[in-house]
């Protein structure tokens, strides 16, 4: 497997024995991450951010990188999560294949990739691994920790295993539970994986590899993660030029299906699709619920207790209202639920129109209420 | 080819050489229909229905067939259509495979299937069809004409190119226009069977057969058909017993994703996959903005402007909140139009949870509003 891992990352390495959730262990493995900025003395203007499923930890230009990252517009010097008053982590999850160890990963004892033999992968698993990145950095309490996407996730499953680990949080595009609508549209990327024959039960290799099958599960995220009413303004109706259009049945003449079509051509050979799939299902796994069906584990899981478990001085929940993965409720239970846990939490809707990947490219909007958030800390 | 068409269906013959919108010529083609209640003496009363992407032409029960069609609570004696005013007609769209000529057929010349030798299926095409049933009922003005989803559009195309022929439009969750948010799902749908080597350039037969590839388009046409919201209450969480729950790595674990198999299922093999592509891109293609480019065809594509050229006495555009293929605003654009094209045009925009597919299901909401509108007429 090719990894595409960005220059200048740099690893922290799991204590051997590291327990997942669901059951079995890993030994000799590591998370990718990144940082801005600089600890201070007191060890107390500490932010992490936990990344939605594909981001690596480079989320913005630094010493090690000067390439724009992911997120360049929100992180940096001046920027609204600001490097000269912050000292800011990015993880890459455990699972990925961006330096962290995940099913593509050597396995250290086959010396053979793990691939479907990896351990079940939840969300409390990247939660758990980055709670290490932090302690390792010799941070005690986060002033901050950010998650998007499933990176809310990742962070309500941070904060309620990890009590006291940071004092403040914003959730952004996030959710204490999957839905059933999300799990539905990622139970059919999973499948086109799975259905691709070059997956081949995930023993693929460079030469025989799941191209459509990622092609496809990559269009179907994308499609998703925007709105209706944002592709309306930026396509149209507008044709290919007649030698751009595809000359196959029923292939290529919007230029949407071929804005599409680019953007799955450069994932598909960019992200392992063993990683995507185990990425994928522990999302669907996620419902902070768990946690507060009682000690012994029994009764339903109520996500809004789960929430209200959770002890943070302050929180902010960002959503918007084109979301259809992470629709705008979630971010609401979310602010609901942790102000019931006692924090001065705050719900924040948004009306940008690019739907669930809008907190990547509406920073007139996202930047200035991260901004005002931290400035408040 | 299996073709499932409902007992009772009855047929219009088109005339030799119908010319198709975007070229090429039908011999010998004929569109399925089915009629409830009686013509009166003036033939003042007829009232025409045109279906989305895949039902047949049995909407409800009826002397011919008294098994329940697919709109059985709107349609029938004292219903919200009612068949003791009105006569109504249901059309199978053309392209087909449900009893009207279709990719499915067998060309009178060759003796074969047309598969791919169909030619090109324009929304347009299926509303000159069914013009023809219509007057070939002795029929020279509606009363009214009803469209759903796809069948929003032939209705529209209809009262364009057939001035006169109806005196009111009930538009429900259709469009003018296809939208690129739309056409990049439909898009991927026809990728999906594309894709399945089993389509075989449409080449396929009852053994080899694009199942996987039709499984996925249908999942993902009934994902969004429906919505978040509808989800969360009908599955919430709720896994399978351990019994139904797939054995194979990342097979199917929630109730949600047994559902949508289970309607894929259903679906894949009472479809023809090539009628189902030929359908779907009639829908991207369609823009009522084309009739308003001006007498030489060039210039913009001025979607209201179409609209504004339909001559109609009465019309009403219902549409719901959480429809995210045919999005609200698109049912607002409707009754906009027409208004300005002179119509008593209403917008009347619905809170069913329900997603595209309200009309199926939420009649407590739909029942009244079509009510409603045809009383007045």
């Amino acid at each position: 497997m090719t990894e595409f891992i960005p220059p200048g990352t740099r690893y922290h390495a799991l204590p051997d024995g590291f327990a997942m959730k669901r059951g079995g262990r890993l030994d000799g493995a590591r998370i990718a991450f990144e940082t801005w900025g600089e600890l201070n003395a007191a060890r107390d203007n500490a932010v992490l951010i936990v990344t939605g499923l594909s981001p690596d930890a480079h989320a913005a230009a630094n010493a090690g990188n000067s390439e724009p990252g992911w997120w360049e517009a929100m992180l940096g010097p001046g920027k609204p999560i600001d490097s000269q008053r912050w000292f800011v982590i990015c993880v890459n999850s455990l699972g990925s294949c961006k330096g962290s160890t995940g099913p593509a990963s050597i396995h250290p004892v086959t010396r053979e990739p793990y691939r479907l033999d990896f351990p079940e992968l939840s969300i409390e698993d990247g939660a758990d691994a980055a709670a290490h990145v932090v302690r390792g950095l010799g941070i005690e309490r986060l002033a901050c920790v950010i998650g998007n996407s499933m990176g809310g996730m990742t962070a309500l499953a941070l904060l309620i295993r990890h009590p006291g680990l940071a004092r403040a949080h914003i959730n952004i595009s996030g959710a204490a539970r999957a839905l059933p609508f999300s799990i539905a549209i990622r139970s059919l990327q999973r499948e086109a994986i799975r259905l691709d024959p070059h997956w081949y039960q995930g023993r693929y290799d460079e030469r025989s590899y799941p191209e459509a099958g990622m092609r496809m599960a990559r269009k179907l995220g994308v499609i998703t993660y925007r709105s209706a009413l944002e592709w309306d303004g930026r396509f149209g109706r507008v044709r290919l030029d007649s030698d751009r259009a595809d000359e196959e049945p029923f292939g290529l003449e919007f230029e949407v299906e071929s804005y599409l079509e680019g953007h799955a051509r450069r994932f598909v050979r960019r992200f392992d699709p063993n990683c995507y799939l185990y990425l994928s299902r522990s999302m669907d796994w996620f419902d902070l619920g768990d946690y507060a069906r009682g000690d012994d584990g029994a009764g339903p899981a109520d996500t809004r207790a789960g929430l209200a478990r959770i002890r943070l001085e302050k929180a902010l929940a960002i959503g918007v209202h084109t979301d259809i993965l992470f629709p705008l409720q979630q971010q609401q239970e979310i602010a609901e639920g942790l102000a019931a846990g006692g924090a001065d939490a705050e719900f924040l809707p948004l009306p940008s129109p690019q739907g669930h990947d809008a907190f990547l490219v509406d920073i007139a909007r996202f930047g200035p209420a991260v901004a005002g958030f931290l400035a408040k800390l």
